[in-house]
């Protein structure tokens, strides 16, 4: 077997350097918090089970400047609230630019773990734990405020699996926040959404899950509710051609990418029910370590040609990873999705679960899209999944200090 | 100034053995995760600093069995999920002890970091991260189930603050789920409602987080969203009084304590226009370190009396901390919340935050009433918060390994 660019492990994610707060910032004897944590640089600390002596994993800072946006390539920490914002009637290119100013100098603050400006509650910002804040703009920015200028986010076309509700569905703007510390997580959207409310209003939130915080073995892929490990055939950053798959090389989006949302519903109720051997199948993975059926490891690369006594194939041609898996290596994408998980009185067992589907990709419609029409056409997994949302964001490329995110996309406006 | 009992540091939780799941079970390499994770002694590792090498912090067992339930001395982990449950219609006490034995089985294997009994998804219990399971009895339960032969929760007496949506109401039961990884807490909760679901159904779910492990320095206390630091004037488990505090001596409730729920929301957005010194007037205490207001640490004793250069006090007397604080040490209670924040598209912040209040007393009539009365009738922090939903259970002792809890009880039927 040719090692396969597609299972490298997960844990190889970009070396995107990740900060160390100032070292009186968090180790403060009692409560003497400060409130300058000034950053410093430490090589390489995306290793979740680092325990450099003094530093505390809340103190780590992921750069919000650079060439990209942080929250793509660099490790999803535990949690995520993805917001859903529409800009409010009448705001144009001007409006956009304001916001945009107002909320890159937020996340720009927040993520240091310093008080955005005229934060209420300053000391909520004091432990980044690998905070970042990633802004995507949605098709109407680009049809409406950019005038068809830039070749930017279109909506998906529809899928024969789709159940979409309205609740759920496209809006101008994404704000992607992730951080290991649920609290860090609350302060930072409740500051953003609190900037953004004049010129743009919240349509949905959607939190998500992961592991916390070193809680398992470094370099453990995620597993998702039905309780399969989830990630595992993922572009890494170190792939030679990660920066081809996930970043845009298109005029005005250089260095960015596209965010497509799925929010995906599962029936873990009738999944239960199905037996072991059913549930791998469905799949094409062992359950206990997400190893392929024809390997014995997790990233073991599967064999689909592969039989067994009978002469059928060990991994069923209508599997989730014989369907989603793609004979042409461009046909791939970044996944990083979260588990979601909401009381909801109206179901049986009175809770809502699934996954909020993150994939990024250089282009939408040559890499995602085949894909997902692979598997709204056949997919053992659909049994038991339903799409109720779906939304595209063009990501914009990264700043620099003193600048906003979807300033030169915005200079490009006909 | 004397030592005050009712400010010692909030790092003296309990030093109920916490264990360590065995070391084969998740410092595997690669995914060897061991199903069979052997709980090892492991003394004081309730610091939530620990980095015993080899040992993740994932592995961390806090022990099901015991005189009292775990989750009420224990040190509160990162996440919490409250579940509220109705018998189903003519579940009588046969019905009861079942789900009971159930429930307790469930919980006593999850806790251990390993799966119940039947779990379709056992991977999901390998990571037990100091998960505890306390179940609680409503009012209904001691008279209908027990007809009156034990004295137990009894429902709280109206408020003038009180707002309460039905949507939060009192249950027959409520199992409370605490643990540091968000995984492990959805695992769990699914586990217990599958296996409760032929007996009882949930009316409510009610989530909350804390800290997230390790973010901050051990005996950090915790923030609320309002950004106060909340939870400094606690009994302490080292306390001499604790026990008499916390425990019950009621026939058939030895041992065990009572949870008063209260879901408080929160109106952040009128509380963020109030300048920093009124918002620490509003409670007596500084927003930077928690300090009371004539003090300078956060565990400095606050001095009521002090009076400022025009002679009025310096901590006000409607303040929250002064109408809190009882001048009866036996009128003290031990606090145990979590912050709670969900989407909610009908606000204008797009999210409802809040308190999920949860204390426990020996004696809710004598000890919490009393300080929830004078509350009620003045306290400066009730023109930003609102109790929605209000419960009271009797938390049973904790049972021996093959017992389960409430066995003892539901044999005093009468
Ligand atoms: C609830 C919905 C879904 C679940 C539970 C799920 C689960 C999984 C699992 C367990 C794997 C194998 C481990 C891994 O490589 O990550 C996998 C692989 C994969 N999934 Fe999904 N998936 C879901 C939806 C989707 C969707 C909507 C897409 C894209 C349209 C997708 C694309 C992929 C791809 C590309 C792979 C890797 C295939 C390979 O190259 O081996 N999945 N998924
Ligand atoms: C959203 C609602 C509430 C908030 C934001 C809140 C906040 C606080 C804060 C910041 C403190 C000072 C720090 C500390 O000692 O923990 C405190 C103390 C206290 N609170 Fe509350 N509280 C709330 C509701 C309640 C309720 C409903 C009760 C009981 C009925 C209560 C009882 C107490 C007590 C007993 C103290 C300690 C007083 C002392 O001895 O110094 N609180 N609370």
């Amino acid at each position: 077997m040719t090692p396969d660019p597609a299972s490298a492990p997960a844990r190889t994610w970009s070396r995107r350097r990740v900060l160390q707060a100032g070292a009186g910032a968090l180790t403060g004897a009692g409560l003497g918090w400060s409130a300058a944590a000034v950053a410093l640089p430490v090589e390489d600390s995306t290793d979740r089970t680092d325990r450099t002596p003094g530093a505390l994993p809340g103190a780590r800072v992921v750069e919000f400047h650079g060439p990209h946006q942080a929250g793509v390539s660099t490790p999803p920490p535990a949690h995520l609230s993805l917001l859903g914002l529409d800009l409010r009637r009448g705001v144009g290119a001007a409006g956009l630019a304001r916001l945009m100013r107002l909320l890159s100098d937020d996340a720009a603050r927040l993520t240091r773990g310093r008080p955005a400006l005229a934060d209420t509650e300053p000391e909520l910002a004091f432990t980044p734990a690998a905070l970042t804040v990633t802004f995507g703009f949605g098709p109407r920015i680009f049809d409406e405020i950019l005038g068809g200028a830039v070749d930017g986010a279109k909506p998906l076309p529809p899928f024969a699996t789709d159940a979409l509700e309205k609740q759920w569905r496209q809006t101008d703007l994404a704000v992607q926040i992730c951080a290991d510390d649920p609290t860090t997580v609350a302060h930072a959207r409740r500051m953003l959404l609190k900037d953004a409310t004049g010129l743009a209003r919240p349509r949905w939130i959607q939190n998500g899950f992961r592991d916390a915080y070193g809680m398992r073995p470094d370099g453990t892929t995620m597993r998702n509710l039905m309780g399969q490990v989830d990630g595992t055939a993922n572009p890494a950053a170190t792939d030679p051609d990660f920066a081809e798959l996930v970043w845009s090389r298109r005029p005005g989006l250089t260095g960015g990418t596209f965010l497509v949302l799925r929010r995906i519903r599962v029936e873990l109720e009738t999944w239960d029910q199905v037996d072991r051997a059913g549930r791998e199948a469905a799949v094409g993975r062992r359950l206990d370590n997400g190893a392929p059926l024809t390997g014995r490891d997790e990233h073991d690369v599967p064999d689909f040609a592969a039989t067994d006594a009978l002469g059928l194939p060990v991994i069923d041609p209508a599997s989730h990873i014989a369907r989603a898996r793609s004979a042409n290596p461009a046909q791939r994408f970044l996944r990083r999705g979260y588990n979601y998980c909401v009381p909801d009185p109206s179901r049986p067992t009175g809770e809502d679960s699934g996954l909020v589907f993150v994939a990024f990709a250089a282009d939408v419609e040559r890499q995602f899209v085949p894909v997902q029409r692979r598997l709204a056409e056949l997919d053992r997994l659909n049994q038991w999944i339903t799409t109720i949302g779906s939304a595209v964001y063009a990501v914009p490329p990264g700043c620099a200090e003193g600048e906003f995110v979807g300033q030169a996309l915005l200079g490009m406006r006909r």
